[in-house]
């Protein structure tokens, strides 16, 4: 999808958030926020919002020569997100269906992005999760994603952020696991969730791990390795999630189900949901 | 006050939002938007925010050749407030405290800003006087508040918004009316109240009303007329109205009480309350 004209302000709030992260002088936070703007002025809107995002996170890592401003933070939100593990997984486990149980889950787990909300604790999480299980999700796309998955010879499962990916692990785990592929970013970029990621959250050690070889906040086919490439083509089901993989994988070929939390008017706009809402969709190609 | 980083952000939205009353040209909008980033870029961080917003509200009148995009907007949100008028003149006069009372719902038409919170409906504006009525706002001050008006012989009382100024005008007839001159500003810029808007909603008739001869969204003095600097100097005491006038007047001289909505997390941090706060005080010089 295209870059909008109200992604500039949400983009101006990133850089800042990210110069923040990477440095605590505020005459370099200044001098990083005038540069990112002007990389927002030679913008190519015709592309996705995530690759003007990568720019100014590339900046943003050279001159403050801090290679991921992110990195505490992440390991707190993957932390967190493991200390509610074991309780999502119980309602998993007790559920009805427990597939569409951790699919919601896994939208739930999609809040736990600080790229939005800077700060996140356990009654924030405890509402979103209430309010994914309570989503209405349309019961004939729950029931065409679980055909899907379950008739699939390869499912590539696309991870979005830190903390997230926990919840991930358990949609992971009602999957056929050996038919399955992780794919994390190519390198650090906000808290998106990459190698180290994977293995500190145990996802590696349950299901194949890769990385798409770009560190994009979402999946821009064009950046990414050959090897992820092939995967992407090959996979029978492509399991997207959040906003940064649907907005570069929107209008493209498969079988696509993305998975996310319409945390922007952009996106709710281009779901057809209102703001905030928890998604599970096909992709329309 | 100074501009803060955390600004930018704000600005970015803000001049979309003005290039969009302006035009429904997208790729003009999309050339203005670009063109107030590099306004942005090349800022005096140390001037107060609102001189940005006027150059970049200069900006989009040279760009699109419409003299008041808010033209429409405010006559709109100058009915709003006159049909809420009858209503609050009577909580103004049932109430056991009638100036008090008064000074809360001026605080209360602090809300009335399209440029924070571009819808206003019926309810919101309810909510908000409920609010600015429970407010706790200092006796001690609400004390000194009212005898400096009873024993000032001049008082200036600096507008913000349109709408608001039909509120403005619950307090202004609580003042000894004949020491009143109710200042507005000397352009369109913004959702600000000029003189049209003083006409529209017979505050001149009850009251002197001048320009102060600029049209930044507050009250930069060195940009002020002579005229409204003698008055301003001259005055025994300044009623100043929301944020813009805060922020060009903190740290002036005078007897100045600052009656605003705390909108923005700097100004909540710059003024010592929690965001959103209902706030009257009186300036620390």
């Amino acid at each position: 999808m295209k870059t909008h004209l109200e992604c500039i302000p949400c983009f101006a709030r990133q850089a800042l958030e990210m110069a923040r992260m990477g440095t605590e002088v505020e005459s370099l936070q200044k001098e990083i926020a005038r540069e990112s703007l002007k990389i927002i002025i030679e913008a190519d809107f015709e592309t996705p919002p995530p690759l003007l995002a990568q720019k100014v996170s590339s900046l943003i890592r050279r001159m403050t020569g801090i290679a991921d401003p992110y990195a505490k933070s992440k390991r707190r939100q993957n932390r967190f997100a493991m200390e509610l593990y074991p309780e999502m997984k119980e309602i998993v486990r007790t559920s009805r269906n427990p597939f569409e149980t951790a699919a919601r889950l896994a939208i739930a787990g999609n809040i736990i992005d600080m790229g939005i909300y800077p700060g996140i604790d356990h009654a924030h999480a405890e509402r979103s999760i209430r309010e994914a299980l309570d989503a209405p999700i349309l019961a004939e796309t729950l029931q065409s994603f679980h055909d899907a998955v379950q008739s699939a010879s390869s499912i590539l499962y696309l991870a979005d952020n830190c903390g997230e990916i926990v919840l991930d692990r358990l949609l992971v785990e009602e999957l056929p696991r050996e038919k399955v592929t992780f794919a994390v970013r190519g390198g650090p970029i906000l808290n998106d969730a990459t190698l180290e990621d994977a293995i500190e959250t145990g996802i590696t050690e349950i299901v194949v791990v890769i990385d798409n070889g770009d560190d994009a906040p979402g999946t821009w086919l064009p950046q990414c390795s050959d090897e992820f490439r092939r995967r992407f083509e090959s996979a029978d089901v492509i399991i997207s999630k959040g906003q940064g993989n649907y907005e570069t994988l929107d209008g493209e070929a498969g079988n696509i189900f993305f998975l996310l939390r319409a945390k922007c008017p952009v996106i709710a706009r281009a779901v057809g949901c209102p703001l905030g809402s928890a998604v599970l969709m096909k992709n329309k190609k």
